[in-house]
């Protein structure tokens, strides 16, 4: 190794990504060296480089879509060897001994960290992640594969496996996105009977492309009557962020049916009692998930054939890379690619 | 047996209820007739003789908190016999072949009856109800103990049996009324760390009396730090009818808690995905529960102890008992008695 | 309709199955008649017609895996019309007010009927049974297709949708008979990772064709170790009859692991409490599955594309079907056909 | 403190305990000293002393139920301070980085360790245990009270919440010994219908006292006839370790019940499939709990006034305890005091 390398850095909020030199760092007790091959770009970055989420300090290099090999372990560190190919998502690593973690819920520990956020992220040539944050990578995927599978991939993954739905059980995924378009992929490789709901009657093709039995165009359709029709589902899986469209959604739910919604939206929902009443119905959501999860993403994923669709950039490119993904034009994930 | 029977009749939307005779008749297939011995008076009384329940005609006999003997079988009826002491609730039957009821989920039945609105109710002398409605009524609970626990009893005691919470987890019941004073109860004899939260600091030693643990007055603190103080809670069970101070308990849940519903309100939610994301929590709904779920009800009362506090008024007073209830002022089950 | 119409009938224990006319019936209060399309031979005819089976009175016509249409109601059925496309399967039919059936749990009904057992079964022109014990069939699939599902199908189906496993988790299904290349097709719909269990070499290319992604041959592996060295199981169905078979596969269950035995046996299972403590392991079984359990079998069956591998038999050859069954050279479920 | 402590020290199998003096050592990274105040004998030690248990090496100094306070606290030891009175049980440390342990499951870590098995006990003055072995103590409980909470305590307690038993289900506890003792108290507390199972009549007295509300007494009645009698058992919780008295009680499972077993027995149990698939019912184990399910359990005596019956013996009595113990003369756990 050079003891200089690339990263994307954030020098204050909203200000345009730059690629710069930076020592190579040496990994700490209960870390690893990543060498990065290829990093997803996640909607949430760009609320991280305008520094809306609390903890983020300037200059940034964002980046929690990682997939690599590891090149460097610190002291302590376990179960994991120089070469072994990883990837690291949201959870970047929790502290071991809040409530959460001693109960083994450890998506949920009150000091988890954030790649590109507790520290720099995966923009780069190479990370220095905790230990605990690995996800061991497939041989049957190939780095660009694994990154947007470490966040987006588990997202809905971990929320779909983690719902009262069984095999058969209509699942309906709101939103053909990001999140949307591999919800429907998983949903449809878990047995579902799968609807995907999305705005235009353009997008009925692509949804069955993807595994969709059926289509809801919520601009022609009213989306409740139309999955009632459907004989109600069990879940509706919200990939989206207009909380007024969530809402639309509870009275398409069956009976003891759940809204799970993973995407994070400023505006609240409306619920009223007697729509939960009518059914015993549910509405939750549900966190990503930790790096055993996934690892279990990516097996499935390697198991069902499921991956995203994505958009290969190299590293140089990244502040074009990330430009695409806000404008919502990217096809599915932008991902950027290191050559390493 | 006579062949005229007293009955409260209310002859048309919010007029007063009034005593008749009514001819005796015989219970028709899949049908008993029960001696009436005690009729609990509900809250949902009042919505049904405003006529603001949807199936309900003219004039109506209110009542599904009835106890009692059966004194007349009608053809085919299995299992039951004249002379047993039973009970019927809000669940007063299903058809038995929609989805709901094939699928052994009744109290979603789609032609579900409640007594009172499907067929005369209990404030009467005699009832004739469907078979399956029925729930035996333990030696250990006389018939006025029985009535309230048919739907206020059955109606938390269920809800609590099916949460996430375990032993020694923290439940907060959310109201002190018939159903709150019961939800404490009951939250207590299955081994919760039990919370009440009601209006005013007066009534902390009921609170404590019933056996709560811990008692939080919510016109004087903010009910979502004061569970948070507590650890946050598991489980909150809402038996009030205003939505607002249901919205305000979320932020009090803890990690995976759940805001259950019982209580029925014409506002609604508001519900930010955020707070949601926040812990993975829940907002849902639980509905009542049937025939067995009631008899379930009555045994574990029997096992330990829980009572609804009543008023004991004859069925000549009842529209005194009707009054009393839509005051607030009962404490807190009314119960209407016929001597039998 | 004629008046007369085709039955095979056994006329005492362990006697060859005769083809007889018998009288046309008209459903009685409850059931329906249905014209028999289809209809599987199931092992446990076998020990129905050597009067094994507690209930049964001779002469007996077997079969309970039946498909075809329904062609008259009796009183007070709801929710059938003449024409309708039904299967029945063991399940034949519930009391509707014993300890099970009032908790919604049929299956358990204490007087449960089983066609062929309780009332004349499927090897017929024209069967009649309780309507509670019908499955509407899905347009994919035809009456001999769905007869199989109706038994061994739901038998396999139901036990893997009611595990802790979930998609990508290890499910082993050990046997590759009439009930275990279904489960390995099942498994695989639902998104397990599968393994197959059978004995020989020669059958694993089988094994992968119906989706199994491993295969252990229990004449040359230790399964256990087998099972460990893919991580450990998940779940282990049990599809066989030989306990020692069952018993041997405890030691490759993972952690929190099930062995789910759905195969009736003879012979007790050795069990050692220190093998269930290594991972809190677990040992049950699962009782088929209700009609609503065959119904949603029969959808998933649509949906996914799983298919009995049948032999199909006119019904005037039944007991060269039942003796082909009974000498296991089946390829996998003999269907007798009735032309209708 | 002094730099020499007491310590009970076995210097070969099945040699008797010794008090020895030892030197004083300081906690290392991770790890905290704790002042043992109490510190109860399991029957389990004696397998240790014995030699039995696979990883122990002599000279040994048993003790997994220790209660006390932390005097010192290792490099990199977050949320504990010095003064916490903490309790120590058979969960003694967890690698973090099995399977098990990345999936929040640390009791099945492959590298658990055991106090008194992997490093010296709690029958001394002081014992130095990794950070994630510490439950901590509530006020309510006294050291002496906690101790035995910590391996007999978590054991039962820790099972009987992880059933799907729910609040006035039949719950049976085979045994009543030193951890049946504490199971019919749990089992009381949870709101179960509790049922104790033990040999001969003059317990009887015993088990109601505990909170029993049926007694069957194994030396005069059929235990599976008289759990029938009773309904049928949701839960049989085998605290003993004779097999076969466990095999017997399966038939008295009701429908979908469970047998749980947390005893270990050399013998291995007898389980016909045709026993489980008479109502689908479930033999399997449960092992104790980790640092977490501890503190629970405490919080829970705390909480329910559940006790273990005890018997204090000063740790230079600590040979006479532990013969007593293995006598099966306690009543009901034996605990060694400090006086510190």
């Amino acid at each position: 190794m050079t003891n200089q390398l690339r990263a994307v850095q954030v020098a204050a909020p909203n200000t345009p990504p730059e690629l710069v030199e930076v020592p190579v760092r040496e990994p700490g007790p209960g870390s690893v060296r990543i060498t990065v091959e290829a990093c997803g770009v996640c909607h949430s970055d760009l609320l991280i480089t305008a520094g809306m989420l609390p903890g983020t300090s300037f200059p940034v290099t964002p980046g929690h879509e990682i997939a690599g090999r590891i090149d460097a372990l610190g002291d302590g560190v376990s179960g994991w060897r120089v070469g072994d190919r990883v990837a690291v998502g949201w959870f970047g690593g929790s502290c071991g001994h809040c409530d959460a973690c001693r109960a083994g819920d450890a998506i949920h520990c009150r000091r988890m960290q954030i790649p590109g956020v507790a520290y720099p992220g995966g923009y780069a040539d190479s990370v220095i992640v905790p230990a605990e944050a690995l996800a061991a990578v497939p041989d049957a995927l190939s780095a660009a594969e694994a990154a947007p599978l470490a966040c987006a991939g588990v997202t809905v993954f971990n929320a779909l496996r983690h719902t009262t739905a069984g095999p058969g059980d209509t699942v309906a995924v709101l939103g053909l996105g990001g999140l949307g378009h591999l919800g429907v992929q998983f949903a449809h490789a878990m047995g579902f009977r799968t609807v995907a709901i999305a705005r235009g009657a353009e997008k009925e093709p692509l949804a069955h492309q993807l595994g969709a039995d059926h289509y809801i165009d919520s601009t022609a359709d009213d989306v409740a009557k139309a999955l009632q029709a459907l004989g109600g589902a069990k879940v509706v899986l919200a990939t989206i962020t207009q909380s007024d469209a969530m809402s639309a959604t509870i009275d398409g739910l069956g009976r003891r049916g759940e809204l799970v919604i993973v995407g994070v939206s400023p505006d609240s929902l409306t619920v009223n009692p007697l729509q939960l009443l009518n059914g015993d119905r549910t509405v939750r959501a549900h966190s990503s998930g930790t790096a055993v999860d996934t690892q279990d993403t990516l097996r499935f994923a390697a198991l069902s054939g499921v991956r995203a669709w994505i958009e290969e950039v190299p590293l140089t490119d990244a502040a074009a890379a990330v430009e695409r993904m806000a404008s919502g034009k990217a096809r599915f994930r932008m991902v950027l690619t290191t050559g390493r």
